[in-house]
């Protein structure tokens, strides 16, 4: 015996998928609530070509004929070419998904007998994970070209620039002299790991749940191999379990995506920290920047704060949908549908953050007298050090001496390389007359020839090697 | 000497903000990546409180004149009039935020003369601040109310099934015997720690931050206090670097947000395992389940797992916001601006996940005889240990005892309350012939007459309790 | 009938508290996975002070004699002596947890037939919880004492070197002048919310789940109120069912500690940037940087790197414990079992970071020449703005013309202040004779006198309200 | 002039690394905050074998005699010895890093003048990283191996279970017959997909930082690519300064795990609901359970609850070491720290839950004919409505006939195959005498034989797939 607070409910709509049975009414908060119509619309021509593979294959099942093939498809190419010249329109209450509209159409169009039959054997299951895979695949092509243009637009900067030297930091303390073209291949090194990484997420994106059903499987026999082939699936997926739950490629994307910002963000905390008046090693394209309400001297650089900032913004896509998909038993279950807005906020982040610093790095200036400027001759103790290695001292003293040098110096108030022969050699009297000659910057850099230095041969191969990676 | 690749570009829009002094143009891409005017529009009439508020102080300050201040008010009056009719136009690529779209309606409507003194001593820094500050206090009074709408629900349906006793489960695995009710309320503990914590969070948010400028604070002597007072804030922010670069207040909220979400979802977890038909205790009304599109038996209850999957998404926001605030320096950064979307779905999404639980359990029918059924003898083997307890045995031992009763009752494959009081003497002697009582549900609920257990009295007592919080 | 694959098992240790009915034995990987006792040792004496107050309630139930809680009570304190003495020797296997070990040794020095009374009508349940939540009630006492500390030290200090200006930064692009000590402030500002945040988020610790027993509550009438007072507990948690499975306590902690570790990274990144050798504004004692291995000549402020970095290591704490909580249904799961070392590595960490900072902030050399010479004349492109807003000239014009002014010295090449009155009155009629006096550093900062501003009396104002606050 | 307020200070310890120079005194709090000995000795033999690689290599750069690289190569073989026999002391203070420790024995082996030249042209900042991929590299392959083994126990078992067919749950509720071993088989895709992915970071892990140095690269030419040889990686990395500062390779590793445990937590939530009273479908063995202190006869899943709870903390580990990693400028700075201890536990937890859930699954007991029971006559709805549409009823009508049954049958209270052929006729004239044949679980699965399906060639299909790939 139930003891029941039961609210007034009116009936449903007739078209909602589950019609049939239900006798109470829906709190329209709840429709909301649950309606994922506003942002799964992105993916109206990826639910039609699934749908039209679907039928196709199911020539062959005894589903369809021929003819009923031709009606379908005919009639969902007519619905494509409504969203196409944006004349779709969406019923409120009624089209609560994308697969429920473009059917809902289809059968306006030609009819519901032979529309009904298009779902056959067919689950919202297996067509979203279809048409959510569709079109991530495409999404991570777009994403490949933009990270081949951003690493192109380094390489050819770090060519053309590789002539300049500056500070090269750690702990943000000026460490050792390097080349700008080397700092930037730094970067180039994280993003062609990112985009190394995107071919293997894309190979696991390009899957096919398609025939799947609702979780057991297609009863009719459907040729599973044939419709991926069509729709440029890879493979199949192997278990319709598994494989209508699955949300492992988005959770991928995702951290391959947060990844990528991170290598952003770092990008972006180095330009800004050379923005700035102290440093001044470069300056943002007005493109790229904007002033502020109060104070008219400023040129903020809110293209790389941006940049920064927007590293938290996909990870907290990453973090939301990996605590969303944790609770959850296996199969399908309702708190999946949170993957879609994750994916989709983070495919248009990503995509416009390597399109904005692409924007930044190419039409940003440098000023390479200034990083000249902020090299001092304490950043070359490692190279006075290095000196007396050569002479056979143990590295482990001549780093002492030096810090000797070092103390010297500052004591004194005067740069290390102003110090004398003999002073030099009052703290240690291995040091040469040969010694002064160390202190030349562009010497120190080209002393770091060994493979992935900052030399200018190691760095042309570098950069070699990453356009070789991108022909 | 700059080394440049600058771009082509064309002058930028003139009533850009910034637009006495950049001779750039603006990357499209960037424009977009940069404009917060789709989502900041929600703050229209926080944006005219804030700017009445900002002209009247003024007056005090010698800024504006009465007639001046006059004109303002009446024009920025008539700009909210426009948002309220749904007649304001945004005007694309001029309109970036909230505040240059008012300010600028505002010229239009008044004269630039005027209008042009609206911004005297303010910065978009504490404009902002401020705006964001009055939209969400009052979102949290909206809180306040759904919070106390749901606890009254709990506490209602709590009175009117006291009767009904059910297995309590640890580690999903029955117990011990409680009170339905018991449980709700179980429940409704954790949610009444949500609206105590709200109310200190709303005082934190309710702070004004109002004429701090940009950065330095306001240099015109400007009643900061006046101005709070006017707008309805609690208090002052105390230092102008702290102020305009503060999002801790929505930090604050994201994290209360985000463990009220983990109560839902502990609720929701609950009553999804409470639907299945191998439980079947609880059954949801038609208004928050939806139905199979290829099963037509099922009947799905979404709304539970929408509720524990955005459990997810509020984490999301906090996380990813928590993150983008980590990697800044002090005071205003871009990266600041990422924390609006956030703040803004998350005060939907809470708010509406508490409608929506507080529709499902106004509506949830419940099956007592279910319950009844699911409770088993040997969910009373810890009474049978107190009742050895009070004949003075160790409780240690007790317990060794009443599992060898219970190893025994599964041994013989009888339930527990089966076994003869000789069998049970042949376990113990000091068994008496009264055991037999303590196989009733009733009873051993009854017991638990302790502060916060599952008897009828003490059950009630925490209603009361709670219904006084509320009052 | 069983489909059985039943590893070959051995009886468990007797003194498992579930020892009485299973007849596998234990994986020992899966023993190591389950057992705490590494980690909540640090309970013993919370767990039996827990103990005492819950064996003294149980005279008033008449489960136990005035003698035999003597004999407890004796007991258990000698069990204390031992772990204080450091001479408690955990027996591997057995003494799973500290609940387990302090209950054996008890029983070894008293007997098995008191000892074994202890438990009586208690869970581990709510013994846990006890003794976790009187564990961090005290830390957070702690806690409270070192920012007390880290918020004088602040005040002292900006009231010592109030005299200095430096550039204030948005963007990180010089902004406005501001004191030093208004910095200093602004970083109070945001500890000093910690602090406040910190006596709300205790008072949630300090409640009483003892007496719950495992989830349905006590029988024996136990008198909760009676022992949270003896525990020094504020009051009694209202539902037991919610009272043995919240971790929110800890989550709230653990939220506290992660914002409080964002400013302590807001901090770190100002100082890190503020030690660069281009901006050079402050240098940290030896004390709180370290060398480098390969270069002499380094000095890096690694505590404010790992103060920066540790931010994260909170934080992930945090989302891993919420994440841990957010899979379960309601009630006691040992999921929860996460929450201990989230708890006892956030304390650790954040009493560490907050005495940490106060020793970098205390030793702390500042250049108060460097910050002079960073300020420019075109931070005050403002001030040129109000002076002619003095003349009652809109602000937007204001803006503008400032504006123009700024652009005509770049292009000039000359600082803004080096332009003669003519050549501004050039640029707008309106400047006066008087124009160049507004180009002076400490005349700027001291006209921002309204509260929160950064003039000495608006920051000595907020020295004040602060010192008052930690009295 | 600096406004100075300096500790006293004590001279720091002689052999500390940067000893020459620094002369304040260190915290000691700062000095536990900072060292990282207590957990980086697990890498001791990494750090000799690659201490050996780079004194090698240096032979050829004329840095080493032979025979001074013999003494080397055999004092670092004596230092290891130490490490394995548990011989070796670390000396608190001094010993501040697992490098350190290790040189410092190895000069008080072997003397210091030929110790001292060891670190010639080397940093701490490629030789933490050298150490740390070895280490992890060696961790990941030890991951396979567990891996497969699970991967097999699941296959094993599925093909002997093959038989049983039991409700496969969507939303957690009844939705249509599976196999037993289909649902085995679903897990393993998500494992054998962590499978695939784990090479691929292998991959990535396995890339050699050595030779490095401090950032710029080495500038005795030496030869990257034969230490990468000897030391088992698969090639070198690219940039100097992007190698020394990479933890990519950890948040890959972090994230790779915390997706892994997202599929141990869904397969534990299916595990503990099958473990209820209520469904009843499989039962832990006693090694993988745990009873109740206060509950005789409660047996409570624990290692499939710890499995589950455990996914937080690794995901905890990642976000992290992510915003740990996020909040930095490029190469090295101290923060990167924080991405030892993550890295370890994660490898810790990770294992560990792989070799538990294997113990878990092949011990586990299952009970057929609970499965068996729990179908119910409902599930076949999608089976009637299929049958009418082998008829070449159209879907959608089907799927609301079969609805308008499963209605029929629910108003009567009786099983829906209990409805006889004329009533079901009277819903629709087209079901035939036949339609009680659809009637029948095996039947509904067998028909599931499109590839991924469960009938039972379609499992076998999986299995051997799944066989084949690991061997």
């Amino acid at each position: 015996m139930a003891s029941n607070t039961q609210k007034d409910g009116s009936a449903p709509k007739e078209n909602m998928l589950w019609g049939g049975r239900f006798t109470g009414g829906l709190d329209p908060l709840m429709v909301s609530y649950n309606e994922s119509i506003h942002f799964d619309r992105a993916l109206y021509a990826q639910d039609i070509a699934g749908s039209i593979a679907f039928a196709r294959a199911n020539i062959k099942t005894g589903i369809l004929t021929e003819e009923e093939f031709a009606k379908i498809e005919k009639g969902l190419l007519a619905v494509k070419a409504e969203w196409e010249a944006d004349k779709f329109v969406i019923v409120p209450g009624q089209d609560e998904d994308i697969h429920t509209a473009n059917e809902r159409r289809l059968g306006e169009i030609i009819g519901k007998d032979v529309a009904g039959k298009l779902h056959t054997g067919r689950s919202r299951n297996d067509q979203v994970a279809t048409d959510m895979r569709l079109w991530l695949r495409d999404r991570l092509t777009d994403m490949n070209g933009y990270l081949a243009t951003l690493l192109k637009t380094i390489a050819s900067r770090a060519e053309a620039e590789i002539e300049h030297v500056m500070p090269g930091y750690t702990h943000l303390q000026r460490a050792q002299p390097v080349r700008w073209s080397h700092l930037l291949m730094s970067h180039a090194t994280a993003f062609s790991q990112d985009y190394e990484r995107l071919s293997q997420v894309h190979a696991r994106v390009n899957r096919s749940p398609l025939g799947f059903g609702a979780l057991a499987g297609n009863p009719f026999g459907i040729d599973r191999e044939a419709m991926a082939t069509e729709l440029g699936f890879e493979s199949v997926l192997p278990n319709s379990m598994a494989g209508i739950a699955d949300r492992d490629f988005i959770i991928e994307t995702l951290q391959w995506g947060s990844l990528l910002m991170l290598h952003m963000s770092r990008l972006a905390e180095d330009l800004i920290i050379y923005s700035t008046a102290e440093f001044a090693f470069v300056r943002l394209a007005d493109a790229y920047s904007t002033g502020s309400s109060l104070m008219p001297q400023k040129k903020n650089p809110d293209s790389l704060e941006l940049l920064r900032g927007k590293a938290g913004r996909t990870f907290g896509h990453m973090a939301g949908l990996m605590m969303s998909v944790k609770g959850t038993p296996s199969t399908y279950n309702k708190d999946l549908q949170e993957s879609w807005e994750a994916m989709l906020d983070t495919v248009r982040t990503v995509g416009d953050s390597i399109q904005i610093a692409t924007g930044v790095l190419s039409t940003l200036t440098i000023f390479p007298a200034k990083m000249q400027a902020a090299l001092s001759p304490d950043m070359l103790a490692t190279d006075l050090a290095e000196y007396l290695v050569r002479k056979g001292v143990p590295f482990r003293d001549t780093h002492h001496i030096s810090g000797q040098v070092v103390a010297l110096a500052e004591k004194q108030g005067r740069p290390m390389d102003q110090l004398s022969v003999k002073e030099l050699q009052e703290v240690d009297a291995r040091f040469g007359d040969d010694i002064k000659s160390i202190f030349d910057y562009q010497r120190s850099v080209e002393q770091r020839t060994a493979t992935g230095g900052c030399s200018k041969s190691a760095v042309m191969k570098q950069i070699e090697v990453l356009k070789k990676l991108l022909e």
